[in-house]
């Protein structure tokens, strides 16, 4: 540690492939099922976090502009709290993924501001990812964002909060491309999107009860590196997901035209004989879990429904860690 | 009734606006749930059935083409057998629905069928749409095929089977724009939709339970001529059978990238101060309910989107009818 009470840290975005949807509780922000993602190496955000007298409160600059955060404020508040800490903070956060459109930044972007405020603040960080404190404050923040904490393919607990990393190895050439179905931000965030769930989908309970089974089965296909398995299960959780939204009422929907067109292509691949499966989050943009063998064949054939510029590939990526210092 | 054993009726199709999905039991096709529909006076079948010794075995001819059609055998073999007549049967039907796409061409088709032959058959036709036997007979054709047989707003009772006119008047100017949204016939049919849905879908339960409040609210809405809460109630109950479907294993869509194309359309017409309301059948094609002022808006809007061509406007019809003789 530096004496510097500064330090900036990178996380990536992680995509659900066993999804969550719902609070077990809105203030603790406790997710009502247990989820299993893969975090990513690319759409990343790199956040400076820097306490110090000469500032008289705190600021928040994301990709070059200052704004105000409650969230930000509020972990912050929570931080300086914690570590005695006194002074002000500068936040100056660079975020490489479209914001608030359902491309999971708030789960990079929480990750890496909590990495960092909690180094620059100077707090213990032996066994972190591990630490009750941390997660309860990285999950506060974003309910997926602990899951950006571990490389890989990483699982979050329901009851615990523990995240665990399920696979994080070389012996297993994974591949998300991810393809950007629209630009802007959703009209919904998901937050307000659970709870209009909770509150009317006649299947939320049901969706609740059936999860465990689920992400047992999924947990076995990554286990025996069964991608076939693990695809297959990624598109039921990812469509229960939606369907359980969609219940609601009114009905709750994320997905547009092209998603769908996208999925029917991916699944017209696959009678075709090739192994991509899709996934959805709240929001209308695609990510296809493949082989990298199969990468170019995916993009070249999304490519025939969006812009190519807006497909991305990305690898399994590292956890949340500092750069600096 | 004539001396000759021949009958000709036409029968419209009818659109649910309180969806049914699932059976209560296969062998009887009796539905899971309760529905309510409007019949359309467009989208109409016109079936002859002939009775006569001059014929070998029966013939089924469908807009000039002469198939095998199982349910059509089976469906003359009980009528003979309740009539104790014994000639074979020469039927000739005229579909002006896209045969088998999700546009209920089998309701028409059934409607009109079961209705020409039970009197060619000079079964007695007193009551009829209230007869035990006839109904079975049409429900056996098509879960959805008794709802045919009345004009305008229909109740199918769920647990008699029984048939309820709910508004067939002139006091209300609704109508109902219907977009193709694909041509050809779709790959899974209904029957086999359903059976996957109750087999695999963790919804399926909460489906049927949270379904009988959801009609008796929609009655309401009719007695109160409130196209507002009579299409808002359609759109959920669309949307939940859709969900409920795709929360199967695997999931089972029938939607399409236009289809939600669209549902944005109509959905942005209404936050303009427009009255629309969309609903899908299992298949891709969406219905609007909107009043009769409101049709040009809603059938120009949806013409940004399709052929021009592929969208009609029907007006509530009238129940299936003999014509001749």
């Amino acid at each position: 540690m530096s004496n510097e009470k500064k330090a900036k840290a990178q996380a990536g975005i992680n995509i659900a492939l066993i999804k969550y949807w719902g609070k077990k509780n809105t203030e603790l922000n406790q997710p009502a099922v247990g989820s299993l993602s893969l975090t990513l190496d690319t759409f990343t955000t790199e956040t400076t976090v820097h306490f110090s007298d000469a500032c008289a409160k705190d600021t928040f600059t994301l990709n070059g502009s200052t704004r105000d955060d409650n969230r930000v404020s509020s972990l912050l508040h929570d931080i300086r709290r914690i570590a005695a800490v006194r002074e002000c903070a500068t936040v100056t956060s660079v975020n490489r993924v479209p914001t608030a459109s359902g491309l999971a930044s708030s789960a990079s972007g929480t990750a890496a501001l909590v990495t960092a405020a909690w180094h620059a603040a100077g707090l213990p960080t032996e066994n972190l990812v591990h630490n009750p404190t941390f997660l309860d404050l990285v999950r506060r923040g974003s309910g997926s964002a602990p899951r950006s904490l571990l490389p890989g393919l990483v699982e979050l607990e329901r009851d615990s909060g523990q995240i665990t990393s399920l696979w994080s190895g070389s012996d297993w050439p994974i591949r998300m491309v991810v393809a950007q179905a629209t630009q802007g931000p959703k009209e919904i965030s998901s937050r307000e999107g659970m709870a209009i769930t909770q509150a009317s989908s006649p299947y939320y309970k049901a969706w609740v009860e059936q999860h465990p089974r689920h992400l047992r089965a999924a947990r076995d296909a990554i286990a025996g590196r069964d991608i076939e398995a693990l695809g297959h299960l990624m598109e039921v959780s990812t469509m229960r997901m939606h369907a359980c939204m969609l219940a609601s009422d009114p009905p709750l929907r994320y997905l547009k035209g092209v998603t769908l067109q996208m999925m029917d292509c991916i699944e017209s691949l696959r009678r075709g004989g090739l192994g991509a499966w899709y996934t959805m989050d709240a929001g209308p943009h695609v990510k296809v879990l493949c082989l990298e063998d199969d990468v170019s064949a995916v993009v070249d054939a999304l490519s025939e429904l969006i812009d190519h510029d807006r497909i991305s590939v990305a690898k399994p990526g590292p956890g949340a860690h500092c750069i600096e210092p």
